[in-house]
């Protein structure tokens, strides 16, 4: 897989992901939980907080802290969500290609191959989301069709 | 990325799901939902039923009807899950390296290069083990944690 395709996967789940937060109703969003885990709210910035931290940390070499993305309304959380995709598509070309093979130690904590960390984000994204699948379903919501990327 | 760094990856998701399908009662793994989802058995019987039937194809050209598992317990189920294991790690290497970037339509119907189909294989895992976390968490069970893959 290079290094394109990986980001074309990525961003491909992050559209799926942007469309289950318009999922939810305004409300729900920022409230709905389900055994005590965060609303999906809560998750969406956390990846929003990690995706563009991560990369900067990749193309530099110096991991400042994870920003936790703050957002009170739906509008403004997908708004957070575009200017990350944004962000993203402008940051990934300055990955140099022998980089991703390297060990790095992410945020002086995780020590990884950089394939290994940016998967590691992505999956999060796919695990989280899953938990939010649930969440609509439980309220009566059909979700988007896990299937499309676009 | 390569070929092995992509089975060692799934396998490490495969070897957290075990424990998340393990972490389920035996009564509850066969028939607890929510919003009208599958039981999490239903969803690693789905896994287990996609992952040698796409490997096949993958290496064949061939491709036969997905098989859906069958289990009746979680010992059962746990043992299925423990033979799909080994029979990956004897198939992946007969994945010739230019494979993953071929187009070909898997199963009849979904035509994409092989890279991406098993990408789709693993991530439908971690999408629906998501699900399965809010399952465990709804019974007040702990879910293995999800950085753990070995």
């Amino acid at each position: 897989m290079s290094s394109q395709q990986f980001l074309d996967s990525w961003q491909g789940h992050r559209a799926l992901t942007r469309r289950v937060i318009d999922a939810f109703p305004e409300d729900k969003l920022f409230t709905y939980t389900i055994g005590g885990m965060r609303p999906f709210s809560a998750l969406a910035m956390e990846f929003i907080g990690m995706a563009v931290p991560t990369l900067n940390g990749v193309i530099t070499g110096k991991w400042e802290q994870f920003t936790e993305a703050k957002a009170t309304t739906k509008a403004e959380l997908l708004q957070k969500w575009d200017d990350g995709t944004a962000e993203i598509n402008a940051l990934w070309p300055k990955i140099p290609a022998a980089r991703f093979q390297e060990v790095d130690t992410a945020f002086g904590q995780w020590k990884m191959p950089i394939y290994d960390l940016l998967l590691y984000v992505r999956d999060n994204e796919i695990h989280h989301r899953g938990q939010g699948y649930v969440y609509l379903r439980s309220l009566g919501i059909e979700p988007p069709p896990f299937w499309e990327r676009a």
